[in-house]
């Protein structure tokens, strides 16, 4: 079959972030988020929980006595970091950390077992339990993310170390893994290998590990079950609960039936999304129609039913899952940031499948609101957890809202999204743009160059706005030899209305709106100007009905961002706050927050406890009175004294 | 020091019920509820789960092989259902089931060890850990509820055998506790004998069982904490875990302080209301003034900040417990049964130390919504968990709300809650009166009669209404020899207006009224008529601001009838209706659901869905449109087709 590929990405190397907004987080990322949870996964971090990481790749490479720290698959945060740092370096080289990089891969090579097995858990542990608890204990998890670490690194610096090591695990893994009777047929409890190898077969051409990743993805979910199988040959013997378990839940790993077969998204939601991810890849890079109807389904499933307004995904804590369509409870959401990241990878890959506005909406609702959010503005610390209304004595003394944190945290136990908050924003280059033939497009409003090879010659394109405060986006025609060019722009779900000029001139009617997409065709030349004005507007947004949560609220947006009302601005009870969706509501700039940060404004009510006392019921009485509120975006939250948070308030 | 009586309950061979609205419930528990529920004792309940309970007692009498079966408490189950049997026995004579207790009596006596221990769990399954684990085994709770069937049954056929044996085993427990050097100082993890010895030392005199209990009473916190003690001793080995634990969390069992110093109602809400229920005790029969203000505050704390305004308790199913001030989510809820029961059991007892109408209030409250709402209308299935609002998918999809059940079970593997209620049931003649001097006060309006014995002599009194469909209620006079007495109503919280008339006469301003009681006092003779006009109209109640999760919704209530919407009158998705609390509701009889039900209709208004299709978020937009709608009281609900349920409501 042929490959599906309606647009590739431009590579990380080729695009330049330079942005009013996204300097600052790339900046941050870079001297300050690598550096500090480098000293994180060192243990060197005062009061948060020791990571062990670093620790036990030097102990597997004979550097270091001692025994196996933290959880079975602590080794990706490793990885993640290594891929991150990999990222970084393909635009901002810096010989320092690259040292640094290049020491840690030595010791990684030197944990290498001589068939190529590579996990320190299994290594250090339990050598002889390797391969027999795929279900829970991650060595296929970990191997993917050392394996896009490896191929990261590789495409920043050249050096073939790391992607030699990760291909000699990938061989070991595909001696071990494959339809013949003498291997396993079998797949990891937690998807991610599946995508790794893709990568892995796009950076080595090896067509095996296109192969292998197929592999795991058609096999899994097939009759008889491999995890009942194998927990049936392990005796029931469960790694986590130290004890006998039941028959596994197979919905949780998306096991419960083979993929293409899968309509609803279910279980927990980064192994999910992960493997929606790969389904895509797998899709393109072989042709299956099959699988992209899979794909789509299973997104439309997710973003059209059980994604929050902030593109957090995951509405339960029991398994960090998914729960079913419409269950979208803000206080007891989980929402995890590492769920929104693997969306943001699902709708990537989908763009290459077709252009589709939806996927860049989904995107950048994803991006600006809960990955942007799970992260403080120190870079020090991070949310697991994203909810959409806090009560922190609620989160302390209500069980069931234990998970959600109101504070940030300064790392985790189980310490997954840190770093892969910081490979997701070293890598936002590659988000921005892609290409088709002669046609540019621009799924994301970031500032910054980019040199582009299309069919017909190089175009070097300069993006500038004031995005997210601003809807008002310049592109500069930098240099060209491709002649005839499409440059089309997504027109962002929130936008109603747009207009455009063409080197000063109104040029209305001019472009070709396309499934999202504003194309404009000519061919440009240097110093050529195309300048979008979208109607960046106070937008008031509610539910569906069916999503009982959210019944009789709204939530305020403006642009690509989700408001919320702070304790700190508008005191606490913030559930007696109602807004009238018919006043007159104010977007000011407020630098207070940060620089240029819009924040929205406007008169509200709130429900008086004056009279109250220590009564719990009484006969209905209005008691409202007029209040004034401030909105700020839901990403900002929590930076301030810790308090109440709310998305979806009450409408008046 | 002297007793602290107000009043005192009249008995329940006394009272009488013939009560349009109870008689019904009061017979559906001798015939079906008591002959069920020993069916099911005896696991013969098709598709029930089973009990083992009166399997546990034959084992262990000898009568039978076999092993223990069912939780370490199970023994406590033959002991509510012996209890309720000895309540029914003293209103209702009945040869046959008198014949099938004195049969079960005659094995629990024969349980029995020499040295008068009784607990089946201990004597089949662990005879050496007698006394080991009170944080967890529930040996004294155990007891405790027997020596409450002991009475009852004492008190209804004079046998003595179970109240010897009771004594015996009390006996046994005062020798192995108390503050002596060789004994335990300790007590148990659910307090429940505390209440029981006081009930023992009324039935039979004896000091040392009133002296035990305040013993256990005051024990309780102290430091160096018992449970802690224990725990340590036991090498901190959990029953329920099977395995080493941390160190006991205190405020589960309310140990963790001085009872006297507790201020805010804690930990698993069952353990804690039987707790203040023996603190009441305790301070009537010691006189203990610090006791008292140590109940009035712990009242008040659970009445006006963490009671659900159906009479629930407990917030959360995490501990079946209070969680804290004001956090009372309606989906999350656990309010289990017996909780609200052993809030009855609290209100009545401080109904004997204090005047005040709030108390019956409360106990009015309780039963009408929860304790009624917890079983069917066939007798046959109960609620555990009392919710205030419903989603069924959401209880099947969402783990946080498996604990919520749309449907009422048949029985349970720890089923604690269908004796208590047909305990309750079938004690609720001691409900409605109590009096002092030459007072008598009628707290719940429940018809049938009562005779009394004043300090000047008897009287005898019939109390007929239709309660609680209407607030009309007629007192007569059956006969008197007390001369000059005052008789004392309650006037419901509820009830903003109200008037009176004796013999046909209007008699406004005659009552005197204090602390919610409307007193009529006269030298009354046979066939005097008092009837009271209690105005019971549609009350539209909001929650205090601080509940955050009340905030923008009514309640409907009705005299003492919470209401609720109903998926089977009002479709799905009751989250979309919402009401204007200044529009016209009607009160209307609705016989289907019940004989002479009210029900409580109006218009609403309903968010469209229509025009919604597979979108999640979009533009607010005015999409309501006007619905009738029709609420049916809450203790109703569930007994159609399993569905939505909700009692509060968005306000329009």
């Amino acid at each position: 079959m042929d490959k599906i590929i309606t647009s590739q990405p431009v590579s990380i190397k080729n695009v330049t972030v330079s942005d009013p907004f996204w300097s600052e987080y790339v900046e941050l990322v870079r001297n300050t988020v690598l550096p500090y949870q480098w000293e994180a996964l060192n243990d060197r971090i005062p009061d948060a929980e020791p990571s062990f990481a670093v620790k036990n790749f030097r102990i597997a490479a004979g550097l270091e006595n001692g025994e196996f720290g933290g959880l079975v698959f602590q080794d990706s945060d490793v990885a993640k970091w290594l891929e991150a740092v990999g990222y970084s370096l393909q635009t901002h080289p810096d010989p320092k950390l690259e040292e640094i990089a290049d020491g840690i891969i030595d010791i990684i090579e030197k944990a290498q077992q001589p068939d190529g097995y590579l996990d320190t858990y299994f290594i250090l542990k339990d050598p002889g339990k390797k391969w027999t608890n795929l279900h829970e204990c991650h060595e296929l998890y970990v191997a993917g993310h050392m394996m896009e670490a490896a191929v990261a690194y590789y495409k920043a610096t050249g050096k073939r170390k790391l992607l030699d090591v990760m291909c000699r695990f990938a061989d070991n893994i595909d001696s071990v893994f494959g339809p013949e009777p003498e291997k396993i047929q079998g797949y990891d409890g937690h998807q991610e290998v599946e995508l790794a190898l893709v990568k892995l077969y796009e950076a080595t051409g090896n067509e095996r590990y296109l192969k292998l990743s197929k592999y795991f993805i058609d096999e899994r979910g097939k009759e008889p079950n491999f995890f009942i199988k194998e927990c049936e040959k392990r005796g029931w013997y469960s790694h986590w609960n130290r004890g006998q378990v039941p028959s596994p839940e197979l919905e949780y790993n998306q096991a419960h039936k083979p993929v293409r077969q899968q309509e609803v998204a279910v279980g927990h939601a980064v192994r999910a999304v992960y493997m929606y991810t790969a389904m895509a890849d797998l899709a393109r890079e072989t042709g299956d129609k099959s699988m992209l109807d899979a794909c789509r389904c299973l997104w439309s499933n997710m973003v059209n039913r059980q994604m929050y307004i902030t593109g957090g995904i995951g509405s339960t804590h029991h398994g960090e899952a998914f729960s079913f369509d419409y269950d979208l409870p803000n206080d007891t959401v989980y929402a995890e940031s590492c769920a929104s990241i693997g969306l943001i990878f699902f709708a990537h890959r989908m763009l290459q499948l077709e252009q589709l506005g939806e996927y860049g909406d989904v995107m950048e609702r994803a991006l600006y609101n809960t990955v942007l959010g799970a992260m403080s503005r120190d870079g020090r610390h991070f949310f697991y957890v994203n909810p959409l209304e806090v009560w922190p004595e609620a989160s302390e003394k209500n069980p069931g809202k234990h998970h959600v944190k109101p504070v940030r945290q300064k790392w985790f136990g189980c310490a997954c999204c840190p770093p892969n908050i910081a490979r997701l924003l070293t890598s936002l280059n590659q988000y921005i743009y892609s290409y088709n033939k002669n046609t540019v497009y621009t799924h994301l409003y970031i500032g910054g160059e980019a040199d582009i090879e299309l069919e017909a010659g190089k175009i070097k394109l300069k993006q500038e706005s004031r995005y997210p405060w601003n809807g008002r986006i310049k592109m500069t025609v930098v240099a060209s030899t491709a002649g005839n060019t499409s440059l089309a722009f997504r027109i962002p779900g929130w936008c109603k209305n747009w207009s455009a000029s063409i080197n000063g001139k109104k040029a209305d009617g001019i472009a070709k709106v396309e499934n999202g997409y504003a194309v404009f065709t000519d061919s440009w030349k240097a110093g050529d100007e195309i300048e979008l004005y979208m109607d960046m507007t106070i937008d008031i947004i509610q539910a569906n009905p069916k999503v009982r949560a959210n019944a009789g609220r709204v939530a305020i947006q403006r642009g690509p961002l989700v408001y919320c009302l702070e304790e700190a601005d508008n005191g606490g009870i913030l559930s007696a706050v109602s807004i009238d969706v018919n006043s007159q509501l104010s977007a000011e700039t407020d630098d207070s927050l940060t620089q240029g940060a819009v924040v929205i404004k406007g008169k509200a009510f709130r429900t008086g406890g004056e009279n109250w006392k220590d009564v719990l019921y009484k006969t209905y009485s209005d008691n409202e009175k007029e209040v004034d509120f401030k909105a700020v975006p839901y990403f900002m939250w929590g930076n301030r004294k810790p308090g109440e948070m709310l998305v979806w308030i009450l409408r008046k």
